[in-house]
């Protein structure tokens, strides 16, 4: 019996974007300063998770990171979890300065400053605040670096609360992508594809909104948190090594996904759960399979990813068709595709297998309200 | 701190195909039946195991056992491991009875049918004992079905003893091939192409030694026994539903294998330990990439076959290049190719992560006399 995961979030889509929140979070952490700095502007955002279908893995551009494929992804709700940020511009503040989980980051990142340059760019020259320090306090309410894409939230809400702090317009998810790749699928909600584009610049390769939540409100994702230490290999040198090593990568990127990608556009559309899933599925293990191919390998799922992956496909198979699909980003946690009406009876066969570590099984389930019944051995 | 392998089998390649051994391993199970049948025609044989390291992992034709690619092996000596049939042929013998491991197996068998037919075939329709019934025996003295290539070194048992028992000439790994596939690697001694042929009746589909084992003779196997449990999936449904589902597979199979393929042929006949250990683990790990972008997937390795992958690129970036290769076949054992002068410390490393279940571990070793030291932390 295998009891490693500690928690299961069970979350549905979502199609706003970002929200602006008030000064609270700040103050939380600054609580105060407002009588230091009478001159300053805040501004605080919070903005979702993007789970992907179809997944990126390789850069075609490291510096500009534009990706070898497309990809695609369902953006979830932030009522359970979200990135938070919050910035605070001031002609007082002696330097820039970044706090990520309460703890102080170099602002000395590439990344960080290359989204910062391109905002302030973009911004209106005369803005009397465009050349004050700034203070960034950046927050996620979910582990980090574990696989949970916690970088795409992260690098959107920076990058949405600088362009609301410096009042640009128009499309960021160009400006979110030179973060953190998938962070500029981020920036929409619902069912958003990265267009890897052409151009040697990055202008055509943003994210753009295929389908609103609100097309399939049934959908619905759960979280199966199987491990929360940060990973082995950063998805940054692990997708490194894979342009260099594997040549199955260079195959999926220009023979395999494209083909995937209107597929599954096309069965999101139609509202087709057995064809989604399957094509959710494929491209998790291909992707995977490419990880795997590297050298030397990547290894982000473990046996009780495998073991997930198992469950899942017999459970299908009982019910004869697709109901439930897994996908896994890199790292061993399983973020499971279903609709609405499987929820409790998916929760109930997942708790049957990996009885959790207390009786009280409900209270490893956050998220939205589901019973969860223990079921007979019917299954197995 | 792991401890699932519980064996180690240390062993040499080695140059000679076959034994046969005299009458004494058939009187084991049918001691006396000399008694019974006055006319009789015993023969024993002894077959290898062989490891490949460029992997057979797909089919073009079902029926003849004709692979998408070429694949290569080495020949292990059977010291330690083998396989080994008896087969006793009778006129007094009311039917045709097929024992595997002392369990009676139905002898109505496609594959072991299809083998006595072809050598039938080819033997002198004049020899009186052609029509006589026959009862084989056969037993591996090493797990079977858990991924240690036990139907290879069977068939290839079942088949010499066949052709030596119908007295039939020329190559025969072409029949063992319709027997398991890679049988036909195990025909030969030393390191084995297969080559899968171009013909439709798979008449240019056999092995063929590249370089007998004493051009190499430093060269060492190292087995590490992870589970020998029988393995979820079988190798044949497994590769069926890869040749089905995977299109990375085919694209393996055309475009990638035939360039390792020569690649690896050049280090063996150079002795370039460096780039047949790349190659090698290299191959390990595309085969299971591809076994993984199968739909449902086939995983073989497991958890602590990957912390064994871990350990030997460690080992070797230790080293500052390839001292040890692993390769892994359709379960989650290890097969480690290294050369003599690495044995004793590519052991005790092992002994050191995967502590054995026991304060002996020597017992846990077989095969070879090697010293096991204990290591310090230097390595971690």
């Amino acid at each position: 019996m295998l009891c490693s995961y500690h928690l299961i979030l069970v979350v549905r889509l979502f199609d706003i974007k970002f929200s602006i929140v008030t000064y609270y979070f700040y103050y939380i952490i600054f609580s105060g300063l407002d009588t230091y700095y009478s001159n300053m502007k805040v501004v605080t955002c919070i903005a979702p998770v993007n789970i992907a279908v179809i997944k990126y893995w390789g850069k075609r551009d490291e510096d500009l990171i534009l990706p070898l494929n497309d990809s695609l992804s369902g953006t979830l709700s932030t009522e359970f979890m979200c990135a938070k940020t919050s910035i605070l511009a001031s002609p007082s503040l002696q330097e820039n300065r970044f706090w990520l989980n309460g703890i102080e980051q170099s602002f000395n990142n590439r990344r960080l400053e290359s989204c910062l340059k391109e905002v302030k760019r973009r911004a209106n020259q005369a803005l009397p605040h465009l050349n004050w320090n700034i203070s960034i306090c950046s927050k996620n309410n979910f582990p980090t670096a574990a696989g949970l894409a916690s970088s795409a939230a992260g690098y959107a809400c920076l990058v949405y609360a600088l362009a609301t702090l410096y009042e640009i317009q128009g499309d960021i998810s160009g400006i979110a992508r030179i973060g953190s790749g998938s962070a500029c699928r981020s920036v929409y909600g619902g069912w958003v594809q990265w267009c890897k584009g052409t151009t040697s610049d990055g202008g055509d390769c943003i994210a753009r909104q295929i389908a609103p939540a609100s097309h399939w409100p049934e959908m619905r994702v759960l979280i199966l948190v199987v491990n929360d230490a940060r990973k082995k290999y950063s998805s940054t040198s692990g997708m490194r090594s894979s342009v260099e090593t594997s040549q199955l990568l260079k195959y999926r990127a220009s023979e395999i996904v494209p083909h995937r990608l209107s597929e599954i556009t096309e069965a999101i559309k139609n509202k087709d759960f057995e064809k989604f899933a399957e094509i959710t599925m494929k491209d998790s293990n291909q992707f995977h399979a490419v990880c795997l191919d590297t050298y030397p390998p990547c290894i982000y799922m473990n046996d009780v990813s495998h073991c997930i992956v198992d469950v899942i496909h017999a459970y299908n198979e009982y019910k004869t068709c697709n109901k439930v699909a897994y996908t896994f980003d890199a790292g061993p946690n399983a973020c499971l595709y279903l609709l609405e009406s499987e929820v409790e009876e998916v929760l109930s066969v997942i708790n049957y297998v990996f009885s959790p570590p207390t009786a009280n099984s409900e209270e490893y389930v956050k998220g939205l309200t589901v019973s969860i019944k223990t079921i007979s051995q019917k299954y197995y």
